[in-house]
């Protein structure tokens, strides 16, 4: 089934909130999601600031223990401005070099052409300035509620996912989340157009987005942290600071998934990951960071 | 002009010891590696454990504050027998999962074919063996003597340079090294017929290599730490733990480097970084890990 | 005013929850806390494990941006029976270390003599057994409700205080937390007999607790982090990981308090801290770490 | 045999370097150590900055598997000016605050009474200009030779011990060093009259220091890192960044010493330190930080 969802009510935080809407495994969800600020497709301010989010979608029959599958079907700018931040967040310079990074323009303004799919800087005045680069859309923020009942910031990230900022979760690929809370409670948000990786300036292009989601249930599937799947690859996503214990959540994850799906001993994981593993990074900028541990499809044993 | 050079004698350090060579800018080296355990092209052992470097070449004219440009015009196997380690390292999983890591079969080995640029998993017996991969041939060390006259081992890595285990180290890849000492003296070791990102497993496929290297002056120029550049990208180079430190180091130099030579003020650099940044991983098993901050050609003003 | 209030229900998280009881500045709440795993003085499971909360408590005339200062008036064990766990967490030991350090044992008991104010430890069976110990009771929980209206595990902390296990929280101290929801929304639980720093093996001696709380509103005072007062020390916290960001977290803040209410300007505050600051470690063992900085109040200057 | 020794030339690093004297087990060597910056007790600039090291000593029959104890009978100022810097290190607080703790001034003097034991600041002028306190004489640099012939910067630490900047290595302590090359090559340097934990502005009170160190050596006793032993606890110490991982290797090389030692297994170790470990913060300022990992005697079982 297809729901039609027009947002009017919005959260900064992925928590255990009074559902939306109810789907069932294998609906699609057709909605929007605003920017980081809380403009919508109008460029209206309609919610507050720090990646108010869409959501949360309760689906029939999830339960603790379970795993939800979120095919991202479209995730794309609905409006043709976006913006950035100008300068470097401090903790991703050497200490000594942060005097040498301070700005007084806060934002930098972005023209999208939608059909053609490039953004181009307009303002401030810098070298770059009227460069156009093709988009990229990507989904900032995506999870559901957390365990032992928390609230978490959209600001952060966890084993619920959240404001991973990963250039990976763009259309076509599927995520799977740990399910902690009845219904699971999927959040949506934080579209940007195109980014870098780990969102080091803060933001991505910020925009407004048409988000298309097709949700999965599937029962009985216990998973300790946000794995994905696109054509060529799978992956894995560890949330935490440093990017160390990120790297170690994911690798962990990845091992779990290679040993009871692939039929891989340690071993047979070990040296299939040494040989063959790539690290991508995602958010560097939240209080926790995001590391991505991805395997090609083609290496894997068939399961 | 081109040194045919046979090493006998290997440092498991890098640091100012007396020259092998001495080369002028411009000059290429046409040399020979040991795998990471001391064993040769004819699988003798000739050196001690522990990445044996070899080197140090001596660039002439070379003095503290200049830049040694180093370009890998071959790096590739010399010898049909490979090794890797079996398990991931424990630092590298969650520590309560490190239990579940434990192996008694220290090493495999794979069998490459040399012409057709293949390695094939011979042993332990897993899932995996009697797999064939194509092999992508790189440095783990490369470097020069570090500051401080110091020595420090070929089993991590510094603003010299060093274990960084990055595997866009290969053939084609122009490295910039800073100079500490008079000569630079160059070292070179620890290839790797195929590695993951990370070296999780404290190997890639060890073992001997054909290399040669082109070295090129820049008198005058101080940089802070290792950068490159290949057909597609520049790159800056953080080794540090944790990873987090690396993104500061790589991405701070890469500003360094966009706004001495690229014209751009902060806000440009910021803005450039942030939507075009890609951030690549390479050690992450040695005291000091490795963090690579890139940027595509494409996008850069000229200079 | 001195309330009596004993509690019925109890949260596992900081959050924004309904108040069980609305004080006033300057009033004194006596009340009792669970231990760790729920259970009450009378050794009854009333709820869940994973240091259940006693609280939240509404400060009337508290608002974003003022701050609450929580004077410990008391803060001892009510029963005799106290446990801890057996082993030190992995995270906390070399990750090749792992291995070694695994018990079939989960848990130790510990038998106390509230009037001697000691505890002796009955099982398991080890060289230390029958060993008694001088107490120091401490809060190993206190904080108030989060930022962004988040509810976040009391199994953790932050800048709202939380799960922090520092020794120090104990009688006779002040603690002072900043406050983020209407009410501040005070809370405690998890009390210690004893523990060492950092509760490593991720308990103290756990044991329900008498405790009795006064409470004083700064209007308009606003701080970034818990800060607190003894006899002898004025101290801040810093809740992150890894240690190295509580050491900066914890630092700032002492710089801000020092710079606006002992006169000293950056040199001056350098200068006291260079030579006399003292860092304690709290909590090692959570998601996020506590770090502690603290100024002997015999070297502030005249406020 | 008690040797007094002139010394004449210094190093910048620890390293396998020609001794400048030989001592047996059981000697006493009296010596003299430089400021920091390489300035005797005459003042007089006599070293290269950057904590120029006395040594090395040669240790007869000292080998690699060995352990070398040193005890400090005398670490006292010799001269009436000491200096500290004024601001501290930029990676010592939150990012964004790096600008405001920016000073023109870089260094502050002290006036020393050495009979009294006082030291009082000078200049420049803050509130706290022309304060008192009581001196607390410490060594900042003492170690050995380091692992695989490296020469390690006397700016850092590793297992070799080095520049850890702990309080606790004072007079009437003794610390125990892993012999890494023959004659273990003992080195001490960088006295600070007084320091606060972590060395935060980079600097005690830096000054030239008379030293008596009584070394013994311990056959075949082998150990990880550095231990320690006061009056009242005995402690190890983990070098490393982030500071977690010195929490590691202090608390793993604590764990080994309790059992090969006290006859504690691991769930006595585990429940001893559980209840009466403490953390001291040493250096904070250097590339390895220290962390000290500390037991009181008082609780540990007779060996």
């Amino acid at each position: 089934m297809r729901h039609i969802f027009e947002p009017a009510l919005y959260y900064n935080a992925f928590g255990p909130y009074e559902p939306v809407l109810r789907v069932a495994s294998g609906d699609t969800i057709v909605t929007k999601t605003l920017d980081a600020r809380g403009y919508d497709q109008q460029e209206q301010k309609v919610a507050e600031r720090g990646n108010p989010l869409t959501g949360p979608f309760f689906v029939e029959g999830a339960e603790p223990g379970d795993t939800l599958q979120v095919t991202i079907d479209k995730a794309y700018p609905n409006r043709e401005f976006g913006w950035t931040r100008t300068v470097i967040a401090a903790h991703v310079v050497d200490p000594p070099y942060v005097p040498e990074i301070q700005s007084d323009v806060e934002l930098a303004r972005w023209r999208l052409d939608l059909q053609g799919g490039t953004a181009t800087l307009i303002e401030p005045e810098t070298r770059l300035t009227g460069t156009t680069m093709p988009i990229e859309p990507m989904l900032g923020c995506l999870g559901v509620a957390p365990s032992r009942h928390q609230a978490i910031s959209s600001a952060t990230s966890g084993p619920h996912g959240g404001n991973m900022d990963y250039r990976g979760l763009r259309a076509g690929v599927s995520v799977y989340f740990p399910v902690f809370e009845p219904g699971a409670l999927l959040f949506v948000g934080d579209g940007h157009a195109l980014q870098g990786d780990g969102e080091i300036t803060g933001t991505g292009i910020e925009i407004s987005f048409d988000v298309e989601l097709t949700v999965r249930l599937h029962k009985g599937k216990e998973i300790g942290w946000p794995r994905g799947e696109n054509a060529d690859s799978i992956f894995t996503m560890g949330n935490a600071r440093p990017l160390d214990q990120g790297v170690q959540h994911a690798t962990t994850e990845m091992l779990r998934w290679l040993r009871a799906e692939y039929g891989l001993d340690v071993m047979g994981a070990s040296i299939l990951l040494g040989q063959c593993v790539a690290y991508d990074v995602g958010n560097v900028f939240d209080p926790a960071y995001t590391m991505v541990c991805k395997v090609p499809k083609r290496w894997l044993p068939r399961k």
